[in-house]
């Protein structure tokens, strides 16, 4: 298998995706690397060059660019390079560090959606404390700022493939974010993807989650709109990070009973982070195109970007994305009559 | 002044209720309570009937009651008297602890809305860990399922009278909670409500938030629409007590060194508790209707209804509700054009 891979995109590129990839070469037998990036910038970085390749690349999409506009315009910019070469059928996935919503739009409009597939979105692993399961998938993260009923339906189906092909999680227990348990609570948009899904012979749909529970590890997939989606990360990722901070600061506080007790319980909170670390689990997923696509976070280094090369791997092995690819295909008539259902009743 | 008690609603009524009643009435010398409940249950709870009236009632709204049926049919419910006494003149605010959307329905259906105001929305205090101020307004936080930009553009005005009269702010900086910086970022009613906001002589508005920052201390008022608000309320709550237990937890799993540890660190995570604790901070207040309301957790005991009451205190000695009142009806140009600008452009 070939990964193209996006050299420039990230806080640290070239340099820690250099080594990443470097790593991850070393720990994968059959992947082969193709390295997108300026030549002067990514050649010296390169100890061993054992199936790792460099095409060579003149523009570069920085984390500020307008996404759309970028990946239009900057042909021959690292990211918009690796993609073609996906949708060319040169390389099976796309990585990158870089500009989120640059990759989406390449992702979306170089490589392509898979047919039946309105609207892919940004999915993520995330660490079930609770629950059966370490992890649950968590979408749509925000590809879309608006999500229509059947859009949601269809990321029940997209995250149970992920939970099995990716996380191991046999018939992945799906549920919908909404601000109840009742299934008449939200808005139109929600109380129709929950009839829809109620009633899907596609997925194992348990009802609606609050976005509470979201770490308890009662869902094998949290299906979330775009919008109300990435607000419930943000305040979890900003609310874990200020919950660490604030106990470290009242352990400095607390004067020398407290400086020793903050000594003795440093594995304890190392333990704590290394669950929530994002680095550990790989990176976010657009899922709904014809081919992986993967995203690290901006400040990922190598350790991080050789975890994704596993993740990567896994998806191609699992052959997620053709099996996607059959099951929607052999399902137009259901994915069309969820709409039918849903015209219905915006129409009433 | 007089205040109306559901004695009837939470989790701990009337026990809780009526024992935190007379907490503060001990504490607040110029407050009248006026209990509205089952005689039989609560006549035998109060140990001293100064400033306390016992107004029996017949019926109970139960947390699984369907809000608007049960405030429309159970009329001689504690709740629906308590709210009709606001209404009537005879009280000049509502508390409970009882079925929140059923105390919604009550205040906006029997107390009524402030002339102006299309939407009353639910506010809570928060607690800001790094900024200038301990504590910040966000709303809406599930009042409603959807919102208009308009509608959030009141949120800015409410959230700020609320930030100024109770919290003690002045120039308090409103944020928009949205999934990005940019002022393009979110959907059509996040773009053209920023569009309002920023033009707003009404308000300090200070741009988008992300719920990352939630709890940084970057806004004294955070406007979110009702779905998203509650998402990222819910989240940040769920993600607090997760870690605290994730913590304690680690601590249990490391042995001596760690029990230890904990045993110091415990007056370190009292503190980091506390800081999070609703009880301490009082309830959720429904801004945008013609008297205080107030709700705090169904699981609050007495401590938190007696500093409840102070809350409402300070909302009726600050005057909250009539400087809401005057404002909006002097500014009713102000709030007319902002919806003329959106309606333009929601038919572009």
């Amino acid at each position: 298998m070939k990964i193209a891979i996006d050299a420039m995109g990230g806080d640290y590129a070239p340099l820690e995706i250099v080594k990443g990839i470097e790593i991850a070469r070393d720990r994968y037998q059959n992947i082969e690397f193709q390295l997108y990036g300026t030549e002067n910038e990514v050649k010296p970085l390169v100890n061993n060059w054992d199936r790792i390749e460099l095409i060579a690349t003149t523009e570069v999409i920085a984390m500020g660019d307008e996404p759309v506009k970028a990946m239009r315009r900057k042909k021959d910019s690292s990211m918009v390079r690796a993609a073609m070469a996906v949708k060319e059928g040169q390389a099976d996935a796309l990585f990158s560090a870089g500009n989120t919503g640059a990759l989406l739009s390449s992702a979306i409009f170089l490589i392509g959606r898979i047919k039946g597939v309105d609207r892919p979105a940004l999915a993520s692993a995330m660490p079930s404390f609770d629950g059966q399961h370490d992890q649950f998938v968590f979408m749509d993260l925000g590809a879309n700022a608006e999500n229509k009923p059947s859009h949601l339906y269809q990321y029940g189906i997209l995250g149970s493939f992920y939970a099995t092909h990716v996380l191991g999680i046999t018939a992945p227990r799906v549920r919908l974010l909404n601000n109840g348990a009742e299934e008449d609570k939200g808005d139109e948009v929600h109380k129709i993807a929950h009839q829809l899904m109620k009633n899907s012979p596609s997925f194992n749909f348990l009802g609606n989650i609050e976005a509470r529970e979201l770490l308890e590890g009662t869902a094998d997939v949290v299906v979330a709109d775009g919008f109300s989606g990435n607000a419930a990360l943000k305040a979890t990722e900003g609310t874990a990070l200020m919950m660490l901070k604030q106990i470290k600061q009242a352990i400095l506080d607390s004067g020398v009973g407290g400086k020793l007790g903050g000594a003795l319980l440093k594995p304890a909170f190392k333990q704590v982070q290394k669950k929530l670390d994002y680095n550990e689990a790989g990176g976010a997923v657009i899922l709904g195109v014809k081919a992986p696509v993967v995203k690290t976070h901006g400040s990922a280094k190598a350790a991080a970007v050789a975890n994704t090369m596993g993740q990567i791997k896994t998806m191609l092995d699992n052959q997620l994305v053709p099996d996607i690819q059959n099951y929607i295909s052999a399902h137009t008539e259901e994915l069309q009559s969820g709409k039918q259902v849903l015209n219905a009743q915006l129409n009433d």
